[in-house]
């Protein structure tokens, strides 16, 4: 059973703060370090194009979420490599558009929640802690004991610790699942949650991309939708890459209200890897429908110059707000 | 073409009728037994928990339901053995909670109706009676002649006969074709059918999980969802299963008014057999999204005692009724 | 880019025009009788019953578009070979029952559009005539530069032309892609683009079936479905096809405002290539689910002469309209 430790509502949650109750490891290593290097030197024959990040966006970060994989930091325990991850949740607002603004739940600040990545066997620990002003968890999709489910409500104050080893590899997601679970979802408590192979896939600019809807009128249907928080942002800023580069797609559906979707891409076709859970991919198509949760690894490179768009082929979802251009260059 | 076998209002339909008419073969065998014996050793290896099944539940039997597979009665005519089924539509009326019934059409007195199961290349007989107080039909998915079909009404009152070869293998479905069939179905006429390979698959503790959903304003969507028949009910009293234990889902789903829904466990993954059709499964996953009559094979077994939930991820048909529970002991 | 050929509100489109615009090639050869002779020869070990196609039926022409493949022209140009389409978009009333007109667009004078057919590796040019009142545009599925991705507007009495190679093989689509492309697609602008692969499938009776929706109130809800046009055509008319002659669907989901549907045959089961991008089937099934613009090829042949029903098992669009029969002779 996870530990629920009630924090005063003002508090700050820190690693100092867990230290001190006595819940975390006895020492930092260099392995975060390695793991730089590690990513460093994949990247040199990844070419990925400069990003500029705007300084402050606030809880929209659509081009920091991209390519921003939080990989933890790397304790030893009596011998083991712990890989820790710190989520708060707090309240924010997203601006929808220039005349809409949505109150959400974020988590470390932004929305979607960040990518979490590790590797298949590693165990994992989640430091939650609810500042959000009602009751939450965290539900993680992957393999883990019935008391890491993150099914029990942490109240607001409180925080509490999942830890379970990283299995089996795939593209997962965590969300809250705090009845109304649609509404919990619906309102930002979501992020991807990445286990890598044991032995790593090729080389890629690897892009995340989470479906998500907005009910803002709160009648159980969807009026605005977007990847990676606001609507139609990669529209006016396309996600640029490079001709003829490997990219590997992350992909969720977390749409709630909507049964399915389709994710569409232009003028291209991607290699699937269902639910990422394969080395080889099952097929190829350019169009695969996605249910709620659902989430896959796509792959493909664009052997011409342009812009490219993508979105679900509902079209009136991607009319909407989910859709998105890639600028190959 | 099936006979119709006009009956008056109040008769009973038995195979003594039948015999009179005609239609019924020349003698019985003991094959029926011997099925017996081999699944009692097959059963010798695999490990079900025990179950209550309460004495009388009235048309909601989702404990019995579960592993209640009706395996016909063997019978020999001119040489060939025939797997002879009942089936009976009659109205019920079904609670979905404490303030709400609804008039259904039921089959053999449950709901869903009985897991028919049979084996590759057996000989099928489905002696149908309409008790319903409407014209109905039982329409099988597999491969059969035209006049076995199932598309024509059976009056009420009356009563017919389907016969074909059960073939290919897989987990398939019947239901009645009557228009509008959206109706018909949603108002319970409904079962699966299971076709097992010529050699059998590996052991397992075999659960049937059929999804349907409840329409009770008659406004073309559904207020209620269940696994098995009534709401919630697997949330109240989780499924036991034992630890390590491998678990064979055959999981349909009947859902009217809804395009699709997704399937998901918690905490674990499944190897996916689309519509069973295969011996080797496809992928593996927690989250597969089942258009309506789509029906997989899943199987999976936990390592880690505990609860752990399941539901479609469409996150309001879950909360509406459509969730469970396992219990790993 | 492709060229905005800009032409009076009256003026008829023709290779003439083009010619004198310098766009067209410097010769046209004898391929296409080749191509002829070719088909000739495969038709020769395939079995397909005569079909009476009624002389005017004005856009809806359901007997015509199972079968009729535009394989377009063939041209020389520069020493490589052209397969040239010409596509006219204009603006015509189908009957959907006898009460109910419903105003779309059509392509060359049919709804859904020609299925255009090609192989891989082509050379293919499309020359499209905007005359439906509106902007519009083609929109092709399929690799392709940026600028022949058709998602710039065509205004009305203006033309343009789309050049690619055709690859890689497989069942794709091509669509008008202009705002709201849910309306620009629900009136009608859309048809099949088929790539077949370097080596010939096996011979089969090859049938088209665009499943298709009509909002005729405008609440992007659907009121009528229908295959290759007008809603319950097959159903009245049947399609004749021999016993155990392989047939080969080409099937494609367009219909908007509905997330997905599956299709559905009776009595039988088909061998899925998913977006006919193989040569080997994935899996083999009777209820399969199509997400908007997902489109599979499907194979199979009855074994019993009689008629069975195909259809979406989302029953109410089944019986709104699409809903079909095939007659097995």
């Amino acid at each position: 059973m996870p530990n629920n430790l009630a924090l005063g509502k003002e508090q700050l949650w820190s690693r100092r703060q867990l230290l001190k109750l006595g819940v975390c490891g006895t020492g930092m290593i260099g392995a975060a370090a390695l793991l730089q290097m590690a990513n460093g030197k994949i990247k040199s024959i990844v070419k990925v194009p400069p990003v500029e990040i705007e300084a402050a966006q606030g809880v929209a970060q659509p081009m920091k979420v991209l390519r921003d994989f939080d990989y933890g930091t790397l304790k030893r325990e009596n011998g083991r490599i712990i890989r820790e991850f710190s989520l708060t949740a707090s309240t924010s607002i997203i601006e929808l558009n220039s005349a809409v603004s949505y109150n959400i739940w974020d988590l470390n600040g932004r929305i979607p929640g960040p990518t979490l990545r590790a590797k298949q066997g590693d165990r994992v620990r989640i430091l939650f802690l609810n500042k959000a002003g009602h009751s939450h968890s965290l539900h993680f999709h992957g393999v883990h004991p019935s008391n890491m489910d993150g099914v029990r409500p942490v109240s607001n104050g409180s925080a509490t610790i999942y830890e379970f080893d990283a299995e089996p590899y795939g593209v997962h997601l965590y969300h809250c699942h705090i009845e109304p679970v649609t509404r919990h979802i619906a309102k930002g408590l979501y992020g991807m949650f990445i286990i890598d192979p044991p032995n790593p896939r090729p080389p890629a600019d690897e892009i995340v991309l989470v479906m998500a809807g907005y009910d803002v009128n709160d009648d159980s249907r969807n009026e605005y939708y977007a990847f990676n928080g606001p609507p139609h942002y990669y529209m006016d800023n396309p996600i640029r890459i490079y001709q003829n580069q490997l990219i590997r797609l992350y992909v969720l559906n977390i749409i709630e209200y909507d049964p399915a979707v389709t994710f569409h891409l232009h003028a291209n076709f991607f290699d699937v890897y269902r639910t990422g859970m394969t080395l080889t991919p099952s097929e190829k198509t350019d169009v695969i429908t996605m249910g709620v949760a659902e989430r896959h690894i796509l792959e493909f490179a664009f052997r011409y110059p342009g812009k490219y768009m993508f979105h679900p082929h509902q079209d009136a979802i991607a009319e909407n707000g989910c859709m998105g251009q890639f600028e190959v260059i």
